[in-house]
């Protein structure tokens, strides 16, 4: 099935919806006109359609393998790779100072999700070198800068990061990777990690590892980890890649999904590393690195979601099934009211999860161009939604896809269980949603709310400005938007406890509310008549009213929960 | 990871929730007391735990392969079976003067329950059996009857049921499949049928196919269609396996899960077969079979959710991560809210599906036991529920598994991500559940939604009963019921398309509320006070709340749908 990057709706929402106008009126992205976003995102989907799309099977039946220690990529993915590597996609955003387009996060994010609906497994690559890059950037000197930056953003060198080991996961404070002083202002780096995404490939001639370890002083827990580079390949002077270092891939996951992109575990044996940003100081560089890579996460669901949906609905245009119930109908499928409900919420869904991580990335944009605190605090607020409800949009439309296609979906020759099964592990990694709903009601909300109130005042200004075009859509957003702050500030005056029992339905909540929000300002921007209107009808009459739903289990608690003790459940 | 058959709670829902108590005065099933169906399922734990839970992993990764036409099962698979068999469990409910054990349909559910939450690939070839045996008794001659029943009771032969064929599939009328008269009483079988699960084996002597097609005098579409029963072998007069049929198996789906279980791509080739029924009356004994087949797939979706919920909870059990938030508790991920939430969900959607399943399945024996057309108006009610919430909770508790298991949810190891790809077929074979819906709203409403309106003043009055002692418990679920109540008599003064645009929503909704419902009755045959009261409190306060949302969507109509055009769609 030919996967069609969604240019015109990225577009649409960002010339219309998530105020992109903004960030192209800034001085940083001047240069960032319509015109200009319209003629970079066309270029991209030759690669996305014609090149990355054809990989995404081959990807699945002929995964990534290791031989001999060394990971081979599956077949084309090296030529898919160069590609995204010459047309520069790798350093998209990066600092032009070093070799990158230096093009606004909102271009990234647009760009990744048209990857990511095209061939996932392909696009987690150089996803993870640009969340290498970003951390860099901030954090590094300028010697490793000067060192590590043209490689990465010319996709010669690709990045990875590595925080998991076996015993620390969520929590990362626990990992017991060891770094000691070399005497020559590196150090060795010794321990095990694992699920590193990418770890090693004959892709590009080198990989970069940011490792989190501890120095010999480190204080246990999370305040005493750094961050450091350790290559592969041990760069010269000039940059090429030397000496081989002591780190090694142990073994490949066998994974549900994403067979083309190995998941390795990794051994640093006095692996050579340089210390990125201060000693102690690793989780501070980390979460710069994570918060884009949060967003871009949520892409990915969007993105997956796209070419699931695209799968149902060519499928459904094809499929015959008995009589057409309606009049002047195509005769297939498409015409049923329960496919077409599927299809029309698949659309609705990813229409609002993309509208939400752009907005996001506008906010990022903004706080780059503008060092404005309130640019930061939007930002930092939508990111674990925009992390969380596209890649439930992700997991939510996949699965709708395979219903779609009936039986036919199950078989894996169709594609639809694919998307199915690539797309699961976006709910986990990057933190998991649980997690990122903990971030949301927690340190997101440390402001006493203020920042969520701040973007439930735009909602309800945008809402009263749509009552004269679209009363009934107008009305039903704005009652949303008010119990929602209502929630909000009930939330602030709660122990953590009790915020984190409620924490994800609340994360939810504020998907199906802001959702609804973005969609209506689509109904505006086409003047409260077309298919944007249609959309905003059909999420506001039957998406959006779970919030309430949502918000009772969100103000619930916590006691509740641990009404049924341990042994209750097993029993 | 062990799997416990849940013979605790399966019990205390038969004597406590559903009314089994009516089943087992019944003269028909006098035999079957509570101490007899203990011994009885206490007798197949031993089956599940110890025999058929350790193939579920070997099932996966060695999966049915086909070998020069003949399909080999997996290693062990064969004698899982033939454990299976010897027990009795095939011909647990089949009629005791053909062999079988003549027991109640509850306990058939219980028992099948039990099977798919050990091991779903195998359990499927008896419950396929089953299906055939029920068919059989129904409509089948009495040579035929006399010929097949006992070998199919004792699980020397096994069944299957063929209506799909490429062109044909929720649209069965569409089949091309011939049959043509051979004079001497027999038909010639010609045509190719899809998804055939288990449709050849080594597992047993013969394979004995039920297959829908057409007679030369055949009307075009389901009135058309005839029942024709094939096997592998032609039995001589003795009953043994004699010559070959002409049918074969062509190939063998690769699917996303069920791998032990083959799905074959089955071509007969003028292959002898018997009528079943008269001529032109395949579809009236196809849907005998379907019909109990439907809950047992809503089953099988319980058995999975409890099998992928005892995993989850295990693992919650032993995964340490961070400090736990309180006092008092485990050290282990399961003290965390989040990660609280989730299993708690978990178990009471698993209750209610299955108090909703056995309830369905008492209504069948009630039926059988009485003829009374009520208890049959309400087994029909309740079987296409059954069908979908408890497919819809086996995937949706088997997604929350792979969560609580975090990163190592997605690496096959675990056995997390086999219930997820496993239980993804079961909303979609034997009627997806958007036919269930349809069947719901339409042929189940022609009664103008009297069954419905029976059910939810049961519904009340429990509700009334439990004012006493759950006043809040019981108010919100009388109020729930009366809203439901509300949208029956709606929704019988509708057109077609209205329901079924409707009609996944109210099926979920009709779900919430049945299961708030036996929650509340489980709570109250323990005092109102303890686990089963903190687990009906617990779906009340957080997901009973959702009926309205829903209720709100069953009741948007269609003109919404087509709004957006095709074109609009695909823009």
């Amino acid at each position: 099935m030919p996967y069609r990057a969604p240019v015109n709706d990225l577009r649409f929402l960002l010339d219309h919806v998530v105020g992109f106008d903004q960030v192209a009126a800034s001085a940083r992205h001047a240069e960032a006109t319509p015109e200009t976003v319209g003629a970079i995102l066309t270029e991209l989907a030759r690669l996305t359609d014609d090149v990355m799309a054809p990989l995404q099977r081959v990807g699945d039946t002929r995964g990534a393998t290791l031989d001999n220690g060394v990971v081979r990529a599956s077949p084309g993915f090296g030529d898919g790779y160069r590609q995204i590597a010459e047309g520069g996609w790798v350093g998209v955003s990066g600092d032009p100072d070093y070799g990158g387009m230096g093009l606004p996060i909102s271009l990234s994010a647009a760009a990744n999700d048209m990857m990511s609906g095209a061939c996932l497994a392909l696009q987690l690559n150089p996803l993870l070198t640009q969340g290498q890059i970003d951390a860099l950037e901030h954090h590094a000197s300028d010697a490793l800068k000067a060192l590590y930056l043209p490689k990465l953003m010319s996709g010669e060198w690709t990045g990875t990061m590595n925080l998991t080991e076996p015993q620390a996961g969520s929590d990362v404070g626990a990992l017991t990777t060891k770094a000691v002083p070399n005497g020559d202002g590196t150090f060795a780096i010794t321990g095990q990690k694992i699920f590193i995404s990418w770890g090693d490939h004959d892709m590009a001639e080198n990989v970069c590892h940011l490792v989190l370890a501890r120095l010999p002083d480190g204080a246990p827990g999370t305040r005493g980890i750094s961050l450091f580079m350790v290559p592969k390949f041990i760069p010269d002077q000039d940059g090429n890649p030397g000496q081989r270092n002591s780190l090694r891939v142990v073994s490949l996951e066998h994974k549900m999904g994403l067979h083309a992109s190995p998941t390795c575990v990794m051994s640093f044996e006095g692996a050579t590393g340089w210390l990125v940003g201060a000693e102690h100081a690793g989780m501070k560089a980390m979460f710069t690195m994570m918060n884009n890579a949060r967003l871009m996460v949520g892409v990915q669901g969007i993105g997956v979601a796209e070419g699931a949906y695209q799968h149902a609905l060519a499928h459904a245009r094809e499929r015959v099934q008995g009589k057409t119930p309606i009049e002047g109908g195509t005769g297939t499928i498409v015409d049923f009211p329960d496919v077409r409900r599927m299809l029309v919420q698949m659309k609705a869904e990813i229409t609002a999860a993309r509208a939400i991580a752009l907005a996001c990335a506008v906010a990022i944009d903004m706080e780059r161009a503008t060092g404005e605190a309130e640019w930061a605090a939007r930002a930092a607020l939508l990111t674990p939604i925009a992390k969380s409800y596209g890649t439930d949009t992700g997991i939510l439309v996949a699965q709708l896809g395979v219903q779609v296609h009936g039986g036919m979906g199950y078989v894996e020759e169709t594609g639809a269980a694919q998307f199915y099964r690539d797309v699961r592990v976006t709910s986990i990694y990057e933190g998991t949603n649980g997690i990122q709903a903990m971030d949301l009601v927690g340190r997101k909300m440390m402001d006493g709310g203020d920042a969520a109130c701040r973007l439930l005042e735009e909602v309800e200004a945008n809402a009263e400005a749509a009552r004269a075009t679209l009363p009934t859509l107008a009305e039903a957003v704005w009652d949303a938007s008010e119990t929602l702050r209502e929630t909000v500030e009930w939330l602030v005056g709660q122990d953590m406890q009790d915020r984190f029992a409620g924490a994800v339905p609340f994360q939810s909540a504020f998907a199906r509310v802001l959702g609804a929000h973005y969609l209506l300002k689509a109904a505006l921007a086409e003047g409260g008549e077309g298919p944007r209107t249609a959309l905003a009808t059909f999420h506001v009459t039957r998406l959006l009213p779970e919030y309430r739903a949502l918000l009772d289990q969100a103000r619930a608690g916590a006691a509740g929960l641990y009404a049924l003790s341990v042994e209750d459940l097993a029993g």
